[in-house]
């Protein structure tokens, strides 16, 4: 039961440090499609992985009033980093509700695991935090992790090379002690790294679960939105509008090509 | 002869977009060992390598003024990516002298070349720009140029991977095709690259040319303190202080390894 009979037609706000964070709006969107995405990638910024928490905190809330200021009714951080870092911050802080990636991230990866073994991968930032061991731990107490920080993905991914003989390399320099240590789930702990399913999947083989907490961030919104009656009208054609903080560069054409997104003109907001 | 009688004790402000420029500073105190130096590396916002030139002097104008608070008498702007983009700018606006690395650079290159077939490598931001093609033909007309942005060996040194069968693959990656166009010198366009010099250096062989600017840079500010009578006094032990914009990470420790620079306590400033 909605706890209010108007629909609410206002966008959600949705931030990455820059433009990673699409891999969830493209969730977002199949999820559903009535409502309006407010986007914006901190592109002048980025990347956030490598930051201290401080600076990531201070950024994200700056964000956050921008989205306000958008007239946003909900904010999704969909940024790894910035979830880890700054999302108790966000909530105390924001007069909206605000979903993160790593709680449904967690969800997702207890429920996949069989042997109870589960790894991470992510940025520098987002490993350090021990953000998804709490959160994992929190889900089922008895659950091992491994954590690794994958600070060459990021980048490779913005270079476009997705599929290379490199890459493979790379991704087993960072996978193999993950696959040594017995995991048998994966969680792809930074928004980028769906770009590199593909490859990782060819890699680890189906012995492997991957685990994407894009899809489980929408349903999590979904039921958020339902719960307290924030729907937007059943009506409404939802519309995506991009904002980033610095003009953006191939990588967006990646990004358009690799999730199928319509991403009309783009505003340069500066922070 | 000095156009003045009074050494000038004040500091020479370095900055670069994070710690690469500390190659820049190894140079100066071997050159300049009376100079004191104030550094600022701005990690909060790095890498400035894949952002707009409208970002990249923003940010490189703001950094400019904080040096001048700190009383410095002429500014280096320790970064290939700045000094691309952002040097005329500067010029214009800071009243004391700035000293970039593009010039430096393309004269040392003109004066190593034999087959007048020079290769760059640096970031897409400063490839991009066209400055080293427009400094290397201002030096000689005639000077052939293939310049390539190579995005990923900023985060590889960050990674720390100096040395590495991925980092031989993806440097023959990049340095390839310049090799196979025949350049005999190869520019070393980004202040973090001096770090993977015994790398290119093993891969590429004795037959192409190295060129870092920082020696050359240091040279030329030499130069520019003698012209302008602004020399520290001789008796003075040049101090190096060094603030960031965010705090350190591991890189930091590598730099200092790499460069055996006496970097103290790190100041934090917020920009």
């Amino acid at each position: 039961m909605a706890a209010s009979d108007q629909p609410d037609a206002r966008p959600i706000g949705v931030f990455d440090s820059g433009i990673g964070g699409l891999t969830v709006v493209s969730a977002l969107r199949r999820l559903l499609p009535n409502e309006s995405i407010y986007y914006l990638g901190d592109t002048a910024r980025l990347p956030y992985g490598g930051k201290s928490p401080a600076t990531v905190q201070r950024y994200s809330l700056e964000i956050a009033a921008l989205l306000l200021e958008q007239n946003a009714k909900t904010i999704v951080v969909a940024c790894n980093t910035a979830s880890a870092l700054a999302l108790p911050l966000l909530r105390e802080t924001i007069p909206v509700a605000v979903t993160g990636m790593i709680a449904p991230g967690a969800q997702a990866a207890t429920a996949a695991t069989r042997n109870g073994h589960i790894g991470v991968i992510g940025t520098r930032a987002t490993i350090k935090s021990g953000a998804y061991e709490r959160a994992l731990r929190e889900q089922n107490a008895e659950v091992r992790v491994t954590a690794r920080a994958c600070p060459l993905l990021v980048p490779l991914i913005e270079e476009g090379w997705l599929e290379s003989e490199i890459t493979d390399k790379i991704l087993m320099q960072y996978l193999q002690p993950l696959l040594d240590d017995g995991v048998d789930t994966l969680v792809l702990g930074c928004t980028h790294y769906p770009l590199l399913r593909p490859a990782i999947s060819r890699l680890l083989g189906r012995a492997i679960t991957l685990v994407d907490a894009a899809e489980n961030c929408a349903a999590e919104l979904r039921h958020l939105l339902e719960r307290e009656g924030m729907n937007a009208p059943p009506e409404q054609m939802g519309q995506l509008q991009v904002a980033l903080t610095d003009p953006p560069d191939s990588f967006l054409q990646i990004a358009n090509e690799a999730l199928q997104l319509e991403v009309g003109e783009i505003q340069l907001r500066q922070l």
